[in-house]
């Protein structure tokens, strides 16, 4: 497709670093059209936020899309419900939430039996509220997770959470600073904690369940400040592939639009081709799509390292063939290292490659953490890459003439 | 000569780097000097502001000679119209000019049918005057090229350029603000335009031009205010060898001394010899010494990726040797890329080489875009290099004890 030589696709592939155990999942994987495109474009290591910073993946994002987080960033509740859809006005706070199964004031299930979709969906039916003059709104995801929205005057993102983040006592909301805001922000979370606790006991769905979810434990408070949009600023149209509800609603903080993919789930099951396809074709409506792909980063959460490779050698022989036939230039990378040593992020740099007609080359062949150490593009920086696409793309503003 | 062996040679190839396509014209270029040189130092790649940045020659000049164009950029006009020789005082406003032929309002041709450089010079005459209590001041350069200066008070740079960059209507200049400075400024222009093409008109010379030079375009507004010079902020003296007038215009504005090289013309058929002998020589009086080669971005521009290499082996054969021959550090770069197939600058960073007496080495042999990646110097940035200068001739001040 020639018409998107001025097209580019970047392929994020969440939490793709790891370690050497003796090798990293993807130095064992076999990836022979990821290890192509390095052959034939660009390759170095990415340092997503500051170099050796162990960033997480909303700032992550974030920085690789041209927004600086310190400016940008204000908490990841609001990127949460944004990404299910939910509607978000200035000053608005929202929390990320869990079905749990509390037993005498003690969370004794943080995911209430690890509840499925379906019953969560039923459950979630009559928890929006008003408290005071503050309208909550309350959306499920996917099994037991959610997000809560607070819209109303004179709220603070500045509380505690009521998630204990462990079986334990469920911790009440207190305000971290003497505002008026602050106080009336978590009488109203204690308050909706109560009444919502109320009407989750009382749900047929929860009788017959051995871990009733009667409570959402809260977490990850955010206010919700308009930001200007990703072609206000930057001056190209972008769309976004994913699966995950954070990074749908990253391109929805910034304007820009969300492509949806049946069978793009965010987990291993979900579907890659299906996904790819989407992303080449979008780009006869859009100058750069935005594609995610998130089970890699949640093999390295679970250690499973077996199933990073699998979840790497999935993306080549399902993805990366369809990009690649796009015609657009590739920047393929990920938002930071979860080595599954680790069962967490890393601020270890991640591999990065470039590949598109005309672009530079250098001498590595191999697509990994230490192939790409050697590679042309050297330590680059996460808020470079918005100017590398830019580039590759011939959209950049000249600075100065 | 020995007695240079504390002093260095920036030698700023403009708009040197390109793609590979399949090589670069410094990849197809035979030049065993620069070759030598780059096997005998350190070489690396520029990103001449930030990486993936698309740099003017102006900006990137700026920050490679140490003065951050955040900071000290005031506009394209100012630089071209000091590289004139023209006075400029605090607060003055100047533009670059193009002599053109407009007729029945529309520009219909933007270089006047290419007039020369002598005619330009004649129909010149009468064109400085003053309006209200603005004295304005043109000179022309080289054929259809000059500059504008407003000497007076009360004046704004914030108004739009009255050359539409294309055959169209002559644009009227607008202020950009609601200033009363913006607004007198833009009144004076407009009346200026009026007044100059009453004259040019009349001028015998264009009464036998097919495409008569009756209206001057206006472009790249910018205003002036005084900086601290080179030697002041960085306590090195420094002169500067360059044909444009942009280059020895952004050299007058740091004071420096523009050595005067009759043959330096800043196009294809430049005396690179005696530029280079000159640079040579003005070790005798300064630390630094300058010397900028132009027609290389020229060629870039054209798309002319023959001349661009033909260009490339002149300057190996013509100039390196006599640099070289100097003792003096040698530093040779671009201020940005200027891709053949591109037509213009683009944000792919610039080999570099550093080179001279004790100074540490790499493996890399060739001096190109792919082979200089893996050089020791590694991926710097313009603002570097006034300490890498600095440090080389040993000149620097030591931050801390």
């Amino acid at each position: 497709m020639a018409t998107n030589h001025k097209k580019a696709i970047l392929l994020i592939i969440d939490g793709l670093g790891d370690l050497p155990t003796p090798k990293t999942p993807l130095q064992l994987a076999r990836k022979p059209n990821l290890d192509r495109l390095a052959k034939n474009g660009m390759t170095g290591l990415l340092a997503p936020v500051k170099r050796y910073v162990v960033p997480g993946s909303d700032t992550s994002h974030l920085e690789i899309l041209g927004y600086d987080p310190a400016i940008f960033y204000h908490g990841r509740g609001p990127l949460e419900a944004l990404g299910l859809g939910m509607d978000m006005r200035n000053g608005d706070i929202a929390f990320r939430a869990n079905f749990a199964t509390v037993k005498n004031g003690r969370v004794v299930d943080r995911r209430a039996g690890r509840i499925d979709t379906k019953t969560a969906t039923a459950i979630s039916k009559n928890l929006s509220m008003k408290i005071e003059d503050v309208q909550l709104e309350f959306r499920n995801s996917v099994e037991h997770r959610g997000a809560l929205v607070l819209h109303g005057p004179g709220l603070s993102h500045n509380v505690c959470e009521t998630d204990p983040h462990d079986i334990g006592p469920l911790h009440e909301c207190h305000p971290l600073d003497s505002s008026r805001e602050a106080a009336k922000t978590a009488r109203i979370i204690n308050r909706f904690t109560e009444l919502s606790s109320g009407i989750l006991s009382a749900a047929p769905e929860n009788a017959k369940r051995d871990k009733p979810a009667n409570v959402l434990l809260l977490r990850g408070a955010g206010y919700y400040a308009p930001v200007p949009s990703f072609t206000e600023r930057f001056g190209i149209e972008a769309a976004c592939v994913a699966g995950g509800a954070l990074y749908k609603g990253i391109a929805r903080y910034l304007a820009m639009d969300v492509v949806i993919v049946p069978g793009a789930t965010g987990d291993r099951n979900t579907n890659l081709k299906a996904k790819a396809q989407a992303a080449a074709k979008a780009l006869g409506d859009y100058d750069v799509v935005f594609m995610h792909v998130k089970a890699c980063d949640s093999a390295g959460h679970d250690g499973d390292a077996e199933g990073k490779r699998k979840m790497i050698e999935r993306i080549d022989a399902e993805a990366v063939p369809i990009l690649e036939k796009s015609g657009a230039y590739l920047v393929i990378t990920g938002d930071h290292s979860t080595p599954c040593c680790r069962k967490g992020h890393s601020g270890h740099e991640v591999p990065i490659l470039v590949y598109g007609k005309d672009e530079r080359t250098d001498s590595v062949v191999k697509f990994d953490e230490i192939s790409c150490a050697e590679g042309g593009l050297g330590h680059i920086r996460g808020k470079d890459i918005i100017y590398l696409l830019l580039n590759l793309i011939e959209k950049a503003q000249k600075y100065g003439s």
